[in-house]
């Protein structure tokens, strides 16, 4: 297990502290366990986290004490790490150790806390304190971890090489006969041994007309010869998640199965042509959706093209249509004034499929990063058609 | 893949029913998706539900349309199904659906809806309506989860049985030189060819001074001879989570070992003993850790004695300590007034541990089901210290 280097962690408390002072806030509550671990490298299921200009209080329980203790000896420890051990409740703890704090605006993670626990806070802290004010924010970590650091696009790039072997190994295990969840069981097997902690989501696998489902379970259906079989399947690599999909036929493919693969393929190979920096997700999107259309499937693709990639298995940047409807996702300061532009440093799927309800379907998948000049398919495994 | 059978899904509902009756509502917004499995059998990742008196209204999006519509027809069919299918964003197909409504008060599941999110739909909400308001709730639905049904025993209890086998059949995996991280992935393919759909958590194996943290990862530590190993894995099997751990010793255990083991044991043995209805949770706990105490094993058990299995691997109730400054958790309308009684139907855990830093560990972990006379330990597999 590697972790980040702490000059890598400095740096992001930096980005952080520095959207506090824009923002005129003292602290931050992180409750959100993806950034705690951005900003910690902390790796459990249960801490608090409050950043302040000085120092990050680190709220957990009992059973991840050594666990921090470890964090802020090792090598790769967090700076600046100053332990609070959960006494009774963590929002107990919490309320207590805001109020003994030398601090007037805190903010929170809008996004990351239920009005439950909102509630029950401000109910809890006016006992101790009356200056307080607990303040909702969003995405402020996340705005930081849209555009990767040199650390995470290593750990990335290790981890998609790690799963396109995979992919490249997975077309061995279709033939006539077997289950969907043997294959399934298969799949978990390989990211296993390939070094992954463990699937990032259900690996899928979905054959004849199941593939018409985006999100199939894996059933007991044997696979018939012509059909196309939907793999999809990732894994979490140093708490960094990747994702694949590809689409294999069982034996020959029918020409109508090989005339679906082929308009998907080109609208994934579209889009990612039209990935460098300063171009808009929505026309990401757009190109592979211009290409379906083409071919007639425009009303056979529902999803969006893409999700980004990172600590979790789906996060901003999403690469999707235009909602007029939809509120706004944050975005980097760096990115256009309407949130849309992509930039250097991102990371997100390309995944555009087409599903016909009773024939089936065809999903493929990448995962890409912008880079200076303009982009890197990270899984580098070929997207052709498989015939097993 | 078994589903809860109509007439369960309508018993549910009437629970749910009745306690809107109780809190004065017309209508209750569920966002917990364990919840939404309960009233629907739905098992797909995005959905919102909003019971009313006479409907179960579904929102959900283009990749579950096809699902719902086949929960709809079912023999397992959820009654009354109204498919509302999104349009833009989750939030703003909800708010204009809430809108429609012909209710005044409604409910939300305030341990389930972000600030965020509230804030966003109580600013999208006046638009279309005045005399809306959202009221917060805690737990309606959880309480009705407390005591498991009819098939959800029987769900549970097959599911136990199989997860017995696969404890069974671990010993085998350890000896001397293997590492914790190739156990781990055995356990993880026995889990699957023993029919779970997954593992419920991350599998622990954690051998000589690694079993002293209670939620260690599985690394590449060789197992010595004379190591315990603490063994903890779980599955979900239809939907419902089990969850068991056993302590293993590598060739031959210490003197030592085998008393901390005989210590657990004796614990755990004790805190099954006194599971009747109406005991308190506090007292199951408290049980386990007075037998603790008297080996001076008290320090080394830092965590609870058990926690409630259903659809989450971690649920109501909790078998703790009496925590004073801890909110208290909801239950079941038949517990006692303090909400601490166990009652028939309930399901949890029964885990007491031993961690001794720079020694290890030891945690015996089975599932019970509170019956009407007192307990079945679904879990039916030796919880004797084990050699191998």
């Amino acid at each position: 297990m590697s972790h980040a280097p702490t000059a890598a962690l400095s740096a992001r408390h930096s980005v952080i502290r520095q959207a506090l002072v824009e923002q005129n806030l003292d602290a931050l509550i992180v409750t959100s366990l993806p950034n705690i671990l951005y900003l910690t490298n902390f790796t459990g299921t249960a801490a608090i986290v409050v950043l302040t200009a000085s120092a990050v209080h680190f709220i957990t329980d009992f059973r991840y004490v050594t666990a921090v203790a470890d964090l802020a000896g090792a090598a790769n420890r967090c700076p600046e790490l100053d332990l609070v051990k959960v006494d009774g409740s963590y929002d107990a703890t919490l309320a207590e150790f805001v109020a003994s704090l030398p601090a007037r605006r805190v903010g929170f993670e809008a996004a990351h806390l239920t009005v439950s626990r909102y509630n029950w806070l401000t109910t809890a802290l006016p006992h101790a304190t009356t200056s307080r004010e607990l303040i909702p924010t969003e995405g402020i970590v996340e705005r930081a971890r849209l555009r990767k650091d040199a650390f995470e696009i290593a750990t990335l790039r290790e981890a998609a090489h790690r799963l396109a072997e995979v992919a490249r190994a997975v077309p061995s295990e279709i033939r006539v006969g077997r289950t969907e969840r043997e294959v399934a069981l298969a799949v978990d097997v390989r990211l296993h041994e390939a070094g992954f902690t463990r699937p990032a989501f259900d690996t899928i696998v979905a054959s004849g007309p199941n593939a018409a489902l985006p999100h199939a379970h894996p059933g007991e259906r044997r696979f018939v010869e012509g059909d196309l079989v939907v793999l999809d399947f990732g894994g979490v690599y140093d708490s960094y998640c990747v994702d694949l999909t590809r689409t294999v036929a069982v034996g020959r493919a029918t020409p109508r199965a090989r005339e679906v693969h082929k308009a998907v393929l080109e609208a994934h190979d579209r889009a990612i042509a039209c990935v460098v920096p300063g171009t808009s997700r929505f026309a990401i999107d757009a190109a592979a959706r211009e290409v379906l259309a083409t071919y007639g499937l425009a009303e056979a693709f529902g999803h969006g093209t893409g999700h980004g990639l990172g600590i979790e298995v789906h996060e901003d940047p999403r690469i999707t249509r235009r909602r007029p409807s939809e509120r706004e996702i944050p975005s980097g300061s760096d990115a256009a004034p309407d949130n849309v532009a992509v930039a250097a440093g991102m990371v997100f799927t390309i995944e555009p499929g087409a599903y016909l309800p009773g024939w089936g379907g065809v999903r493929i998948e990448d995962d890409v990063l912008v880079t200076e000049r303009g982009v890197e398919v990270l899984t580098d495994v070929t997207a052709d058609l498989i015939e097993t």
